[in-house]
């Protein structure tokens, strides 16, 4: 027999049960702890999606339990829908079975392999069957399953299935016996259900310990995140492929019909336009399309203006989770700055509407002799493994960070120093870089989107030391100004025997701005008094609106005109005039400092303050100049001084 | 109708070719960039494969040709045993279905999905089909089929298939037309193509670029790599639901049958022995062995000492390869040092045995201030991708590179300074992160292995930064005592007014070394003669032994006695004595420096040469000890020289 019939005897068909069966590191069971946190991660994940899709407020219950060296029992329990009975092998014990893979609509689960490579990863190491009890409201009764999986066909092999009682309306419970291992700290089953708290505060996660710790995450909302809608593909960026596929399907009879019912954003008007761009008729019959039609279909795609996607697909984090998130993972550490976090426009990359949220804190007590930590979500999900592999890591190592106050070498890699990042991709499809949904790959259009995300972090963060370098800059100035100058001055008048001059003109003229800062009391535990300090060093009087934010729902008094999250102040001041305004903060554990903003006055004169409103783009520059311009100033400073001293001579 | 049962609806089977088709970036085709390289990487691996199989010496020819905006016609031709005709479509056409899932062997494809991955993503992103031509040695005609992948079903859809004239008796042809961008440079087909010819010299690869550019990598060596065999899996680290298989499908009718024929390295009196400590009867149906005998039987082979797996599945790199690679890739740089690249002895992960090989350069003229490069491989095939998700990388990152000498923020992640790093991991099964086969996972023994490696890599590099230290503190001390001190004596004679004293003792005295040094003369292009000094400072006649080493195959001519890969000359030598030796090297373009070696004499009175033989720990040791010494020793050079002016001043 010759060689190539020897190799085709051994040519076979592989079913996909035994190929992860023999490559179980794809799915991310590569080690003992690793292999406990991702089981834990793929039921809560699926608790998670059921119940916001059953619009119900979840209420999951998770257990491990040691009954072993290195074996361990985990038990997840929700009060999710349930699955109906005839479902349950499939969707426990078949790989690449589920209901979201064909759906566009964000949602933790998308592949229909996690829970069923748990229980793959179950039976690979312990031998042990998985136990699986549903009930729905329909039914009377629950149903307990005790299945394994036949990895040659890659089927259900149920063992025993027997209705039982339960105390339930309804819900899932899952239990399934793993080699794995119990760690607490970094990258455990503890991070990723605190992590997986904190953006889901809907959520109520009750947790036992393998040594019977019992750790309750609380509710901490009653409203559930906006239900996703599911949407149909959006033209940017579909492949061919997909196309030939979609009207190979299609149940329309005409192209025109076909754009708009298969895809979003396409309106009868821009359908029109589409087939005119294509040379098409919009009447013909979308399934008699050629591949060179396709094509010419897909080039006008691209050359007609179409709205984004809709985003109610979609569900950020919001800006408020994000920042409560980094504040958690702060714990006790004060930071210097919280930069507000960026929430971008939605995008598309391959027809998927993505959005990307990011936010930084800096500073402070965090440290300082280390590359920056990164926090890095995926619709709602933690991701704690493998962020050398993820484009989140790769934007920010992509970012030059020394333009914006962080050490990098070279200008790439994970730049250093006291910060924190965090950044949240969600989209309708999350392109990981394996099924075991670790990292994100590195598709151009979320890099983009990333790093144009972070380079605003990065503005907010050279702003932020811009302002506070030129505060120190003019807090030097202001003691020369208003304490070694009038000493000079009586010095001076005293040797050349003669009167003191007025000095105040002079003051003025030197300084010429106005200044604004603050002044924090604490009250109690929780509670801050905010003075706000306003002095006119100009030589006019001055009437402008100034702006203070705050955290929304915290103010609890003041005397100026409270906005949503901001306390507006008229401001009318005199010549070396100096005034207080003041609020009062409840629930401010975590305050550091006030923006203020001012409107209806030139901001260069202003020191504390920035203009009001106005992009980080404009402002950074603005404020860039500002600092240049008063770097040149100081030498007249000193002249100012010289040339005083000049009358004091006379 | 209930959630639960509008949920139910939406649930539903997931093809393979379906799932890859939506997450194309887990196959690796996350960019047009990356696309190109996978898709030639996966066609030219299966080439290389087969080649193998068969004993054939592979003559590859790769075109790459543009057929429209990103979309290029991909071409990769062999003269393999070709595929027989019924499996064509198959092999192409279906994902997981392959000839080398079931085999335990070393193997570049391992899955069963690379090709056709590449023929699914062609139409996806081209609508194109792809096209084979096969021809085995036994059939008169090849065969030509066209076909596309039915993704809903995960089947082959032939277009065409006829029988066709081939001018060849035997080989494969594929044409993929995809969409991609082609560039050269860092990360591309040409890299690619460049360290797989490097690692395969037994391979001629033709390559034709875009612009019609054609490039050939020539074989180098006519000799096949030893061909690898297959083996039974190893009992070490098999896993329990495994065993359970085996045991089921076993067709043996005894326990202890069944170990020895089943496994590798398990001899009839180690079968009795594993029985006997799993408290099983070795005549007992292994068909019926329980869940719980099963772990008995599980934990009994942990418990029996068994030999290595044989090593005969594995194909190693070798050190002549890997020096050549390093060497590629420095093109015109020359490094200070080539480190001996080190290959471990094999180990088992999972049941399937592997073994890492490692290989540095440093210093010389590469670059100081950048992280070191990586040069990652994984069965013979380099991977270019996905670096920072890779075992190799975090195994590079885990090392504290600092106790050997290269800069590395904190004792962690990639060192910085003047050196490359190869890192080779072969097995039977290469735990790849996904099946885009670009990273290695973080499997706790692989990474393991690789450290031990890296750390004895690390210990020469420091070895050659010591002696480089001591070389140059000794050549301070001996320009000082040679040089200045009979200077000194001359100048302190002619003040005293006395005759200048013998200082040859004095100076013996001090340095108390045999000093050996080398010098370098390039003669025409490629041709170097080295001269090596020795010189006797010991106050007494010495005889030892002195090998110089150089690459296997170069000596041209010498005064020494020449072994394979060293020169070895007889030293005998009175105090103050200087003699001469020589040897004449050819082909050794990039010939830097020679490693000298003693023995019969104590090694810390040698300069210039090494303890022969000797592990590297203990050297290094010797050799830190020694630099200690000589640094307390410095003090008393200086009273020696003390000493001697109050001599003169008498």
């Amino acid at each position: 027999m010759g060689i190539a019939h020897k190799m085709a005897k051994k040519q076979r068909e592989i079913s996909i049960a035994e190929f992860f069966e023999k490559n179980k590191q794809i799915l991310g069971f590569d080690s003992l702890t690793k292999a406990m946190v991702v089981s834990v991660k793929e039921a809560v994940d699926n608790s998670l999606d059921a119940c916001e899709e059953a619009r119900i407020l979840p209420d999951i219950f998770v257990k491990i339990e040691s009954v072993g060296k290195d074996e361990y029992r985990i038990t997840v329990e929700d009060n999710g829908p349930g699955i109906v009975r005839k479902n349950i092998p499939l969707v426990f014990g078949k790989l690449l079975y589920g209901s979201r893979f064909h759906a566009i609509r964000q949602s933790r689960g998308q592949q229909g392999i996690g829970i069923s490579a748990v229980v793959l990863y179950g039976q690979l190491t312990t031998g042990k069957p998985a136990r699986i009890i549903s009930k729905i409201r329909e039914e009377e009764v629950a149903y307990e399953i005790i299945l394994s999986i036949d990895t040659k066909k890659n089927a259900p092999r149920v063992i025993k299935e027997s209705p039982i009682i339960w105390n339930r309306d309804e819900g899932t419970h899952v239990e399934v016996t793993i080699r794995g291992r119990y760690t607490r700290g970094k990258q455990s089953v503890l991070e990723y259900l605190q992590q997986t708290a904190i953006v889901n505060p809907h959520a109520q996660i009750t947790f036992i310990e393998p040594d019977g710790r019992k750790i309750i995450f609380k509710r901490a909302t009653d409203t559930l995140p906006q239900p996703t809608r599911e949407i149909k593909p959006h033209p940017y960026g579909i492949e061919l492929g997909q196309l030939v596929n979609m009207v190979r399907s299609t149940r329309t009879y005409r192209l025109t019909s076909f754009l708009t019912t298969e895809f979003s954003r396409v309106s009868p008007k821009i359908a029109e336009e589409i087939c005119k761009k294509a040379y098409l008729y919009g009447d013909m019959r979308p399934q008699e399309l050629t591949i060179h039609e396709a094509k010419r279909l897909m080039e006008a795609f691209s050359k007609v203006k179409l709205m984004a996607p809709p985003t109610d697909c979609l569900s950020p984090i919001g800006e408020n989770l994000i920042k409560k998130g980094l504040k958690n993972v702060l714990g006790s550490l004060r930071p210097g700055f919280y930069a507000k976090p960026i929430t971008r426009e939605p995008k598309v990359y391959g027809g998927n509407p993505f959005i990307v949220e990011v936010g930084l804190v800096y500073g402070g007590e965090l440290p300082k002799d280390q590359p920056v930590r990164i926090l890095r979500f995926a619709n709602r999900v933690p991701l704690l493994y493998q962020q050398g592999a993820c484009v989140i890591t790769k934007a920010i190592s992509s970012v030059d960070w020394r333009r914006y106050g962080l050490e990098q070498r070279g200008g790439e890699g994970i730049p250093v120093g006291p910060a924190i990042i965090l950044v949240h991709v969600a989209s309708t499809r999350v392109p990981f870089t394996s099924e075991a949904k670790e990292a994100i790959a590195d598709v151009p259009e979320i890099r983009e989107e990333i790093e144009l995300a972070l380079k605003s972090l990065g503005r907010q963060l050279k702003m932020f030391m811009i302002k506070k370098e030129r505060k120190n800059k003019l807090s030097e100035k202001f003691f020369l100004v208003t304490k070694l100058l009038p000493e000079i001055a009586r010095k001076s008048a005293e040797i050349v025997e003669k009167p003191i001059p007025p000095l105040e003109p002079v003051i003025s003229k030197i300084m010429n701005v106005v200044w604004i800062d603050e002044d924090m009391e604490k009250i109690g535990k929780d509670e801050v008094k905010i003075k706000v300090n306003v002095t006119n060093f100009i030589p006019k009087e001055l009437k402008f609106t100034l702006y203070g934010d705050y955290p929304v729902g915290s103010l609890l008094e003041t005397d100026g005109s409270p906005g949503e999250d901001y306390v507006k102040w008229d401001v009318k001041i005199k010549p070396l005039e100096r005034k207080v305004f003041y609020f009062r903060l409840g629930d401010a554990g975590g305050y550091t400092e006030t923006n203020y903003y001012v409107d209806g006055i030139n901001p260069s004169v202003v020191v504390g303050a920035e203009p009001l409103p106005g992009d980080w783009n404009i402002r950074l520059e603005t404020m860039e100049e500002i600092l240049e311009e008063e770097e040149n100033e100081e030498e007249e400073v000193v002249e100012d001084i010289e040339e005083m001293e000049d009358v004091g001579d006379e």
